[in-house]
């Protein structure tokens, strides 16, 4: 816990004497915690997991060939010199090995029978008789086969540690016989929504459950805490010991009744920073209580949006074993109207996507919720620019993929 | 249904006579049905559905504005002149109107007691004695609030149709105490798997539901019909009956026991399409029964997985009201190996990012799932090229978007 707190200055009625930068706040999460251990799952929940140990090449899965087009599996030397002028007859057999001058009927996908070494197309063959067929062209060894899987030996790996697995990974594990895997646990994040409870406070709960849903963690809910500093404390110190991370939204700020800080103290935490040099957000603080990282976000609904986005969502990415970058894309887009911007703070400007340009709904400081709803995406602008000009070039961050498509931009080309 | 049904030719051991291009293949798709009707759904739930009708501005959302900031909420007026060397007396009070030469303190996102038109910022002010504050500098008429949500009229569009609904939105509904929006309805696919029953027969069930579940669907399973095509006919039938659409995985082929197609036309329904220039899954077939839009795929995984992503996804997005390119972002990448193609095929071909190129993991006609499975993307090769060659550009599909900021690609710069 060395190094991590740094000397806290209450910012209650005075406001904040200095704020960290978002690189310091991130390099400060960062280090704050490894991803979680691992748990077994079953493979027919696996999709939407993050392995945590390799999946390698079960023994059985050796075995045979399979076919990887409809046709007639054949031995290839019984081919040669066939052709439309020159059919060889081939006896047609259902058995699990084939013999010489023998073929099989097979599907693509299914195993080829012992001795196959091909599959004859279709197009390659002709019905002679009733228990036979004409090869009409050669094929060569391999040919029509699907790759087999894991070409080397029994214990290959064929997935990595990290690998956040989907529908392909989840259908190779069936495909394999893999009925279990090892994957990164789910973050458990605790989240204390001190209030006053009304509508900004009611606005937090479903918006940080989607959002730690989205980003692969749980999120668990705490009753809100009775008024006040010692209350609060309270909660704070059972949300650190029933979850591998805390979020208390709401109270981070230089309000007099503002005791989300000072509560974490209370509590036997220590704070890393309080005041981060992004707006909207600017009140947003980090630190930790016995093992677990203990984020203070703004209450105000937009501001919690924004130091999720750029702050907690990176926490539970990196502890659920996830790249810690955004989980979505980003694309170079025009502005379509300048930003103004405020030197020393990152600015998160929320943006609608039109005609292949960004249109900036409002400044950074004075958005609200609303805005980001209705926006595409957002622009963020390092604390070390003024703004940008209208017709410059900036990065879009999406949070719907879709709009980029519909505006004609690049990450659906 | 007119125009729907092409001239089928029985493909069964003869092979495919013709294969109608994925561009005819999507053409059809897109022709076949519209989006799904609406349906109620608790804002709770919001996350991740599609918005059917427009979310508007309740009356009740725009009786009060905000604080933007932590503050003393006063009337502008009364800091004109203020300044450190003429603090200007305000008396502290807490109640739901503010008298001119009051202030009251504010938490930012609260609404401004009735009167108070702008936040004077903790850093402008001073304690004055137990009942008091000095003002230390004038705040203008609107500084420090937050932006008023639909500064316009009660009515206001904010939320459009057909926006998919994600965190921000969510909270913007409990934000505005809207409890319930009308969602396109989430499409039901039924599955029909004819197996036989085996380890690929094994991995379409898994894969599918995994692949329905990101676009938005839902998975109704089939027991497995007993063998043959009578059978098979009976349960396209009732898949039919029960869910918008249906998915008949396996038997699509030119083998003799390949009775998808057949099966689908005893059953009553009409088939547009039969044999697509896609590898793998060539064999694919698309067709209706009744309203039901039935897409014949290949039971070989790694084919069934293409046609799910070049086809039936499309499908499924458009029934959900979802934007119907692939809902994973792309990146334009160099080959780091040349990829070999067949003129009039489009070529999925699996490939691997690492030091800012895409390596190709085979040929798309014999990679299996193990090559999917281990693949971050896939390029598509347009079935007017032979292929690409190394170093060339071309543009790679993520399914795993955390691939590309892992190679030091832009999909997350």
């Amino acid at each position: 816990m060395a190094g991590l707190e740094r000397a806290w200055t209450d910012p209650r009625l005075t406001g904040f004497a200095d704020r960290a930068t978002l690189a310091e706040a991130r390099d400060w999460l960062d280090g704050c915690a490894p991803a979680l251990g691992a748990e077994r799952v079953a493979a027919g929940q696996a999709a939407g997991r993050v392995l945590a140990e390799a999946v390698a090449l079960p023994a059985q899965a050796l075995s045979a060939a399979r076919a990887g087009i409809d046709g007639y599996a054949v031995r290839a030397a019984d081919t040669l010199g066939a052709g439309d002028y020159n059919p060889l007859l081939l006896r047609l057999l259902d058995r699990p090995a084939l013999p010489a001058g023998a073929a099989a009927l097979v599907a693509s996908g299914t195993r080829l029978p012992e001795g196959a070494d091909a599959v004859l197309p279709f197009e390659l063959a002709q019905p002679s008789g009733p228990g036979g067929i004409e090869a009409l062209g050669p094929v060569a060894q391999g040919a029509g086969l699907e790759r087999r899987i894991g070409q080397d030996r029994a214990g290959a790996v064929l997935l990595r540690p990290g690998m956040l697995l989907g529908a392909a990974q989840a259908g190779l594990l069936a495909l394999l016989g893999i009925t279990e895997i090892r994957a990164v646990r789910r973050p458990r994040v605790a989240l204390v929504i001190p209030g006053p409870k009304d509508d900004a406070a009611d606005a937090l709960g479903p918006m940080l459950r989607a959002l730690l849903e989205r980003d692969g963690g749980e999120a668990a809910f705490l009753p809100p805490p009775a008024p006040g500093r010692d209350a609060l404390a309270r909660s704070i110190r059972q949300a650190a010991e029933l979850a591998d991370s805390v979020i208390v939204a709401g109270r981070s700020g230089a309000g007099p009744d503002d005791a989300a800080a000072p509560a974490l103290r209370d509590a036997g935490g220590a704070l890393g920073l309080h005041g981060i040099a992004l707006r909207p957000g600017s009140s947003a603080g980090l630190g930790r209580l016995g093992g677990a990282p203990v984020l203070l976000l703004p209450g105000t609904p937009a501001a919690c949006l924004a130091c999720y986005e750029m702050l907690a969502g990176r926490l539970v990415r990196r502890l659920g074993g996830r790249p810690v970058s955004l989980p979505f894309p980003s694309v170079p887009v025009r502005l379509g109207r300048k930003i103004v911007s405020a030197l020393g703070f990152a600015d998160l400007v929320p943006v609608k996507l039109a005609d292949g340009s960004a249109t900036p709904l409002g400044a950074a400081e004075d958005c609200g919720l609303e805005a980001a709803a209705r926006a595409d995406g957002f622009v963020l602008v390092p604390e070390g620019r003024e703004g940008h000009a209208e017709g410059e070039q900036v990065v879009a961050w999406l949070r719907d993929p879709g709009a980029a498509s519909d505006a004609g931009l690049s990450a659906h080309a």
